[in-house]
């Protein structure tokens, strides 16, 4: 399926946690990744999550299409390059 | 139709745009928005944002969805209480 991930994250553990999404989406914002992944790398990526994650502070939210074709995107302003995802 | 609204922009414009999104869309997260509009609102609230970012170093990224029906949304830890749009 094709998820939109977006994250609020606390300053001290951010850093883990773009490390930990980028293994598993695309980077396509600060704190938006996107991607295709099956449900069970999906509950595994908010299992690691979770770990890092101070509940009381820090959310995640999963956008979730089974098909990526539903959903238009209109970017507007600076791209995220993907040469980013290699910094 | 739907549409999650992300947006990455600088500290001394961020303010401007979230109220700015505030009176189209319904605020989720931090920098994460969504809710239904029409075509010709959104048209409106991205002219009036283009005239807010630098878009050298700002972005905002808009998936719009015909139906929301077609989204499931999965919230982990902490949740935008609804009072927070009057605040």
């Amino acid at each position: 399926m094709y998820v939109i991930l977006v994250y609020d994250i606390g300053e001290k553990r951010v850093g883990k946690m773009l490390k930990l999404c980028r293994r598993y989406l695309h980077w396509i914002q600060n704190s938006v990744f996107e991607g295709e992944i099956t449900p069970v790398k999906l509950k595994e990526l908010l299992a690691f999550a979770k770990e890092i994650m101070d509940l009381e502070d820090d959310s995640i939210i999963v956008f979730k299409s089974r098909e990526e074709k539903w959903l238009d995107k209109e970017v507007m302003g600076k791209e995220r390059n993907e040469l980013g995802n290699f910094l």
